[in-house]
């Protein structure tokens, strides 16, 4: 691997892929190698960076770690390319059918591979502050509030349901969800902790969809170097979390 | 031991001596068996209780852990008696000098001693997942705020730096403080950490003072079992946090 | 009237009516001269306060003002006591008939009456902020959220409707409505706007369940001198907010 | 007055101007018909919009009103052409001097102006909220809470002083003021009030700096068919809040 770990980015025309090539365009200690999108780019160079149909996928140049946010029928042939090729993988692409999952699981025993709903590694942090403080505070009520722009259609959030897994783990209850839609909120999380006389409250609030971009470069710089396996994107980042 | 744990409470006039009398008394898997004042009590026996002035702690009754709020003044005989019957100690007792604290690392090597300035359980929680929170997220920046009533005059308090404290382990950094003195608040603490575009707001509320009461008689059960050593609060109520 | 305004408690071994008289007795600017409760008195006076069976409600000693948390089956004679005596009334009794509104705003001709679910000063200065925030921002989402304790069984509370009542006066559209139930949370309403870009949110927290019998005598002290009509609380504690 | 209301920009360059003419452009119901920099401009035309350096500000076209956000020695002339050409100011140009102010007072005998140091609609709304809750509640305590990113150097926020200034009005005390400055927080402000087992906290969240710009657009529309005078921002865009 050289110094620089270079990238590959599948799914470059999304929203993500976007904010992916823009903040990788800022750093030194990477470099996007290529860029897939789903129909034939109109430039073949776009700011030194080379971009591709995903059906010539094949012919993929050198790559440290393929990050890929895309749609499920595309998911396949990058995790087949990560796993000839021997490569780690960062996932973020959701709606994946189980057969997917399980083909993920089967390609981790030989590549890393890091999937998650949400690159927040602040969102990271709170999930694991949340399964502890669910499994230390056992008796306590346990609710999980979202908030989130009017666009958004699905409720809870992924994220919401994430986070209340987690606090469900150890405990025999499920939490309770909470969920507003309003003006143009990227995206709040709050877990709440209460018992007689005191509460806990978790709080992620994101304010700029970028984070979860750059959650993801930290997360392709990191699982890189990692022995193959299927990361989680807080024990990836946080091991000592 | 006898499967109910028998308590010795030194600072039985106080407020907190009488909160745990009040709730003591609600529970079947402990008894007070002696409650100690510093004035002599104009009652021997209050509601089963026996009561003694402190003058006359070392013909205190069998018990198998003692809980103190008192002051500093007042606080070696206890320590003493605990460490000669080789008893269990919780105190809350603020204010120690550093000598103290000495005699309570002493007397750790042969009895279990518990020692917090705050004895509710969701602010133990707290600070752990602060500390785990500073140490994953060691760029953002760190803000503890704090509010109480009026008639609190020391800020921050006591809690907001002990937090603060938790933050700053393996930071390089301290927090910043902030107070808020208003209403007849019992107690808030925020730790707040801020990076670009996301947030992280990890908040108590206290509203009703029985909660260190009830912390504290939680940390006699746990403490009295316990081998010798100096146990912080979270770390004996919440091992695997 | 007298300079100390002299009151009548109706439903007075209830919570409320119990809170009323502890607090009442505090006060030099108000004296209770009779408490009625729905079955005989054990003693007949207690703490100095005359205490009567309802069915005696007819040969009330002279009042300025009745004060009644009663049940809606003993709504009636006390309503008919003050407008027979030309007394001005301070009800918080839910669940009222609409044949019982419309007795209210009958005596409402003769004598002074307010009735509100919520006798918190607090709310009643919100509820006024509300309905001014939500005129000036007619295009703005607008959501209620409450939490009250797991043993509160009603959901949205009446607050949190007569919130979202206020929000939706002069807009076309109805708030959303959240409701977490958790520990022993006396009662929190949020309020909040949302735009793109910004938010605005406006909540009250009550921690003390005493603020609702403050509110209930600050009431009657101003409602004994108000000129016949049935009032709001807020209209009638902030005529000028 | 055309049926479009023509718009002069001064201040063209700087982070709020630019922000103008981009939400400027994006609206069918003004057109920006001049747009002033420090500098000459690079290009005459941009976007369709004629440049000019403030130099030539007395040659200005027609317009109906004039936006400023610029520094204090380049407000004079702005404020000179308006009140000659009988034409209504919005400025949010801050650290005016007292003869500046003065100037701004004469002029306003004339034409009409607004001045405000964030023409953030929902700020707005929360002062007057403010003005309103610290009247209605003279006992309470009252704390102001702002957080901005960290290359804010002045603390507290011209905003929260403000804030401050509205809570003050009518009572004896002045609040008190708690700052943060922590990631890249556009700006929160909270103004707390606390009695004895209830507080109200009205809260304003901005997320995105274009707030600022899209207000200063709305007054300016509205500021346009008022007559002389100056105007505070929630005067003139919420009359009857």
């Amino acid at each position: 691997m050289s110094e620089i770990t270079r990238l590959l980015i599948h799914g470059a025309s999304g929203r993500m892929g976007q904010a992916l090539l823009r903040l990788a365009a800022e750093r030194q200690d990477l470099r996007v190698v290529a860029a897939y999108s789903r129909s034939q780019p109109a430039q073949r160079v776009i700011d030194g960076v080379p971009h591709f149909a995903v059906s010539e996928l094949n012919g993929a140049p050198e790559f440290d770690v393929a990050i890929d946010f895309s749609l499920p029928d595309g998911f396949d042939p990058v995790l087949a390319l990560c796993a000839q090729r021997g490569k780690a993988l960062v996932s973020g692409t959701t709606g994946l059918s189980s057969a997917q999952n399980t083909a993920i699981n089967d390609a981790a025993a030989r590549i890393a591979v890091v999937w998650a709903a949400n690159y927040s590694l602040g969102v990271a942090v709170l999930t694991e502050l949340v399964r502890r403080a669910a499994a230390a505070l056992p008796g306590w009520d346990c609710d999980v509030i979202e908030a989130h722009h009017t666009r958004k259609l699905d409720a809870p959030s992924g994220t919401a349901l994430h986070l209340g897994a987690a606090a469900a783990i150890g405990r025999g209850d499920e939490p309770h969800y909470a969920s507003l839609r309003a003006g143009d909120i990227v995206g709040e999380h709050t877990v709440q902790f209460a018992a007689a006389g005191e509460r806990l409250e978790l709080i992620h609030r994101a304010s700029n969809r970028d984070i979860f971009a750059r959650g993801a470069l930290e997360a392709a710089l990191r699982v890189a170097h990692q022995a193959p396996g299927r990361y989680g994107l807080a024990e990836l980042m946080f091991p000592n979390l």
